[in-house]
């Protein structure tokens, strides 16, 4: 099989065998197909596209390139959520204890942020003594214990697509729908998900910028789902602002305790709770998304779901009195409080500013490796049509380091704009695609 | 400057600044832009194609990339001539000596063949004696004092499209009309032709199957020479045949002599006068293509083309006596007679596998840096619309390995078709593209 030719196939438009998919990612994992091939048949893909068949081929022969986690061990439907990313998204951080309290199992393996915020490993190393990398035994011990468990994603997990996306990154092919939507079946699948549920982000803040492409990345996964044998749903929700009112990892355990403490942003609740009572029904907990709505909110008015997060901690060696008591999670040195110049209402907050600002404050890494400052961050106390006066504060920010607290203040207050009329504002709840197709919320 | 951004550019569909394209390459010889990098601009290219402007940067930026060959010391306009490449073309061979004899100076650098036959400096290796690598001085003296001189070329012309070229052919990215004429056209400009005459041959034997394509190719190359200051024309000549009779090394420079003896195939004849009489033209040698035929015509009469061939070989150290006397060529030790198994008119000559079995037969390399045999080839007896008999000569072999011959008998044999009734044969001058469109011969 000469890979020239698969290259030719697929620039003429023409349908790849599975043999021929296979062969590649095989022989790209291994080292025998070099980069340069690679990159010219990812850009024929970008132009061309896959077909459903060979989006799915492609995922699993990624997704089988390394370990396959067996969670045959663990009892229960085991459900994963994925987030396409967004900007103060602390979402797994409710989630996972929420339905595991549920009696859904939550075999969770995260990774490490790049960009604007820690991903979640990094927001739960905030909490004292946190160890969030556990040994596949320890994990699936852990999980027949608790019935939760989160771990690091180790580089056994979908090799093929970690050597892929780093060469997406410098080959200008990181935006092709297929490709984006195998890279993240194939890590999910790897992990050992029996049902997966996307969290597709779309707006201003998201990398989905239209309702269009984000359907469209949504279906394209469902059907991935369909085709291998995995169960999947897409919910669609809005980034048009920050999701919740963090960004830093301190700050959003505080946040994530807050939600699951009864209080916090309502659009986060929301989410948290459509996406649980999804997860409930999908892992046979519940007959309907409404009837798991009402367990799930009576674990958090029992307290009950904050309890399993404190069980979380304290499995995984953290402090788990910090849920009862937020002082105790990393506070930073300086903290300023930015407001605004103008009356009237907020009509614009642009999420991937405040994500920059909150990256310069040092809550998120500019490089792989880099270190972050786990107690920095922007704390919102704005929301789109929140009338304002002069001189109220619009955030408050917080870093170890006091140099970078004014140039930030600036990106804030650039990025939350005040209008003499409210505007519109779209629900967070957008939609959900299911191998029926799309339904409006 | 960016890479990913350049691609990303491409990618989109916009347009590249000249600085970006002449960084691209820089870079890329230089070797500090990957090839993974350069494959994907490449693919991205092959989608959305370059304008005439980013084509004519691309071609320089190529040409500067090495040795820009000054030929200011030899008196004339300097006429370069391009085929684009088919089987039986021993045009080069005929028209340097034809239209030099005119008064044209002809300073040829040309390559070793890849595939179906030697290329123009095998050929010439062909015969006893002859030293195809001048150094530059000897190249420009010869050039001076007979006013032709052919080398093969240095790897110090255009180093970057060398290195594209390897690029694309693993990549699947040979087949983009501006990286093919970009490529043409800055090997020409670095060796430092004034002036560019193409023939850019269409049919089943070429690289341009359709008529549509190859006027696509010329009218690109000719804009580029437009755009940069040396006017270029295209020829654009039928390869639905074999052009001349002889395929092989030794046996092309037979046919060589041949025409310029005044016999030999018609239509390799109308070739080479046609191209040469647009050489005299823009060489300034003639007012009018009729004038210059006649003066062509008249060199070759004379036998004054055929002396200049002799002179040519005998100031690069080879046998001159060659032109009276074939029979001083290498010679195969073995030759097998393929013969027509029905009675009717030859509609159809496969060039290409006639090529493939020269090649077979030891006349060209499958591989880089293989060794030929100059004497190995086919000498085609017949040609399209031609009446045969059962038993009569389509063709007779030649090789030093006894071996090949019945296989390649076989593939003569089927690459010939008989038919019951005369099919219409196209004239070998299809038509003329200048700086003012394309016109029918």
């Amino acid at each position: 099989m000469r890979v020239t030719d698969i290259i030719t196939k697929k620039r003429d438009g023409l349908e790849l065998a599975d043999s021929e998919i296979g062969h590649l990612i095989k022989a790209y994992t291994a080292d025998t197909v070099p980069d340069y091939q690679m990159a010219a048949w990812l850009m024929a893909v970008y132009f061309q596209g896959l077909t459903d068949r060979e989006t799915a081929t492609l995922t699993m022969a990624m997704a089988t390139s390394g370990e396959m986690v067996d969670l045959s061990q663990v009892t229960g439907i085991k459900v994963d959520k994925h987030s396409t990313g967004g900007v103060a998204d602390t979402t797994t951080l409710i989630l996972a204890p929420l339905v595991a309290a549920a009696g859904v199992p939550v075999a969770k393996m995260s990774g490490r942020g790049l960009g604007f915020t820690g991903g979640t490993i990094d927001k739960l190393e905030a909490i004292p003594g946190f160890r969030a990398t556990l040994e596949r035994a320890e994990f699936i011990a852990n999980l027949q214990k608790h019935n939760i468990a989160i771990t690091g994603q180790s580089a056994t997990i979908a090799p093929a697509d970690g050597k892929l996306y780093a060469l997406r990154d410098v080959t200008a092919t990181v935006e092709s729908i297929p490709l984006i939507a195998s890279s993240i079946m194939s890590k999910k699948i790897a992990a050992g998900a029996d049902k997966i549920i996307l969290d597709v982000k779309v707006g201003s803040g998201a990398f989905m910028k239209t309702k269009t492409a984000a359907i469209t990345l949504a279906e394209t996964m469902v059907r991935i789902g369909q085709l291998v044998g995995r169960e999947t749903i897409a919910l669609l929700t809005s980034m048009e602002q920050p999701l919740g009112t963090a960004i830093g990892n301190s700050l959003e355990v505080r946040e994530a305790i807050e939600v699951l403490s009864g209080r916090g942003e309502p659009a986060l609740r929301e989410v948290c709770l459509t996406l649980g009572s999804h997860m409930l029904v999908l892992g046979g907990k519940a007959l309907t998304p409404a009837a798991a709505r009402q367990q799930l909110a009576a674990l958090i008015d029992s307290q009950q779901a904050l309890a399993k997060l404190g069980e979380l901690i304290a499995a995984q060696g953290g402090d788990a009195s910090i849920v009862y008591d937020c002082r105790k999670l990393p506070q930073a040195r300086y903290h300023l409080a930015v407001t605004s110049d103008h009356q009237g209402f907020v009509d614009k907050i642009d999420a991937a500013q405040i994500g920059y600002a909150a990256m310069l404050l040092g809550a998120g890494r500019e490089h792989k490796g880099q270190s972050i400052d786990l107690a920095a961050g922007v704390a919102l106390t704005c929301r789109l049509g929140q009338p304002v006066g002069p001189n109220q504060p619009l955030a408050t920010l917080y870093s170890n380091t006091e140099l970078q607290l004014q140039p930030a203040a600036g990106i804030i207050k650039n990025a939350v704009r005040v209008a003499t009329q409210p505007g519109e504002i779209s629900p967070v709840i957008i939609g959900l695609v299911t191998s029926q197709g799309f339904q409006l919320a």
